[in-house]
């Protein structure tokens, strides 16, 4: 066991394993998802040496690369000559219609909630870092827009805990080396297929050159901030929208008088929560600005159809009816 | 005349006009901020037509290039073809130590308010569109991060509206182009020595390409959400600071129990506008958080330096004290 035989204590090895004390659980086991790749494996060196006596590994085997079996054995070795146990190495067969990457991602999650759930784990640790974070900024970026698209990935939902959003990949890699350990390099991370790859290769690169330093942390510090102004918004919504809706024949009404005294963003995500919570449909933007205007620019505008849903301004109140099937296709929204 | 002789109703000059006509204030003069770019060109004949009879133009000599009296001048002749009056063309004198971008924007702005003021006007329109907010809204990220530094221009401060942040600049070169109207092309706008101008030439055309298309509208609508968010935020803030903060000997205290109750969003920009509106002091996301901890993390810290402010929990109060002057230089924070 090479690996284990050289503990040295150097600055990367010292900020992983920092990193992970401020974020494991008081007790209970817990579990690290382990690819093989640095950040996972670093994660891995440092939560054996914080998690000492109560921390595992889980290795999934996606089967889509030729060999990916033996990568996972190489794995799950490593993690056992770091003293985690148990390892678990979890053979996942992933969908291939629709986007492999999503596919991949739910048989990984999957596969890990199932040993989470067998062990009784109190964690399930990933390894994502600051650069994977500022990615997903990005990425966010082409799907949509505002702070709901831009927060980036969660350091805690449900079981799972990234503790490694605030560090570098640089770090893992170097934290890797420093401990001796020989990480797998995924021939998936520079495959220019995926736009994950293309925004690590292309984007980052670029928006460094002609910004300037910083802009990798910047982006993550930005996903930081969002997720707590989202948060903060979801608390006041749920507080204000379940005291203003009342349940109407078919739906739900919503004063005029409550939604014009509240601030624009929270007006709108008022509309929004009602909207989602009621009739399982999530508004775009201009939807929810055009619904918006029956409150700030009131002309007796006539019923709004938006997908799945028929607003109204009726007498002060704002009412949101569930659209009866034949309107589904006439066109609006 | 040939520019006001060629009146063409197409998509473009609708756009531009609708755009227009929906920020004009009610009544009183309204002046355009022309620079003779197809920007504010196009933006200064939607308003002739718009705001017929009250409408005017300001156009601002940077004395920068050669020629540039030239160029004002010409201006001045399009405003006035245009129909517009008064045509004002003010000469200014930029500072050439620290930023020339900054201390031109300084220059032009001081020129615009004198002429408002000197002229009653009820509102100055700028010619900034979609894409210049979605290059603000990056040059923002060179500089911080989170919804503060992202929220790009706003659509209304003070005196100044930006009628055109919804039309893209492709449409105003087209709307110039319908109307006969020959804007200038100012070579600023294609020396890569300006910031601007990379993330315009470099960075949006590489974002749009491995993102997908939508990528420019996509950071235009976060700027709008982003601002609707911050304002929200400093609506409560204003009302929750107020009551909260209470004056002690050299400074101001919060109770614990109050910003505890707050969820983090609230929680760290009370801490920010307290120190800010008593210190003036504008402080780091870092020691932000290193302050709330004194709330969320308390474990007995002894007072916390940050520049020009001392925190300390005392009982159930977080303290807020101007730092002496020598200790200004001992290194902390």
């Amino acid at each position: 066991m090479p690996e284990s035989a050289r503990p040295r204590l150097t600055p990367a090895v010292a900020d992983v394993r920092r990193a992970v004390r401020e974020s494991l659980p008081v007790e209970g086991l817990v579990l690290v998802a382990l690819s093989g790749g640095p950040d996972s494996l670093a994660l891995a060196a440092a939560v054996a040496f914080e998690a000492r006596g109560r921390a595992g590994a889980v290795v999934v085997d996606h089967q889509l690369q030729d060999g990916s079996d033996a990568v996972a054995e190489r794995a799950a070795e490593q993690a056992r000559a770091l003293g985690l146990d148990p390892v678990r190495v979890v053979r996942v067969t992933v969908a291939l219609d629709g986007s492999p990457e999503a596919a991949a991602r739910d048989a990984r999650y999957a596969a890990l909630a199932d040993v989470a759930a067998e062990t009784g784990a109190a964690a399930v640790l990933l390894g994502h870092t600051l650069d994977d974070q500022a990615e997903t900024v990005l990425l966010g970026l082409a799907r949509g827009s505002g702070s709901a698209s831009l927060q980036g990935m969660a350091p805690v939902a449900g079981p799972y805990r990234r503790p490694l959003l605030g560090i570098r990949r640089s770090t893992t890699v170097q934290a890797c080396a420093d401990a001796g350990l020989e990480p797998w390099a995924d021939p998936h991370n520079d495959d220019p297929a995926y736009t994950r790859v293309r925004v690590r290769r292309n984007v980052l690169p670029v928006l460094e050159a002609e910004l300037g330093p910083g802009v990798t942390e910047a982006l993550a510090r930005t996903a930081e901030q969002l997720r707590e102004d989202e948060e903060a918004f979801a608390t006041m919504i749920d507080e204000v929208a379940e005291e203003l809706a009342e349940h109407i024949d078919g739906g739900l009404a919503v004063p005029v008088a409550a939604l014009a005294a509240n601030p624009a963003a929270l007006r709108q995500r008022i509309i929004r929560f009602v909207v989602a919570s009621e009739f399982g449909v999530s508004l775009s933007r201009a939807h929810t600005l055009e619904i918006a205007r029956l409150v700030t620019d009131w002309r007796g505008q006539g019923p709004l159809d938006v997908p799945g849903v028929r607003v109204a301004r009726t007498g002060g109140m704002i009412e949101f009816r569930a659209r009866i099937a034949e309107e589904h296709t006439d066109g609006h929204g």
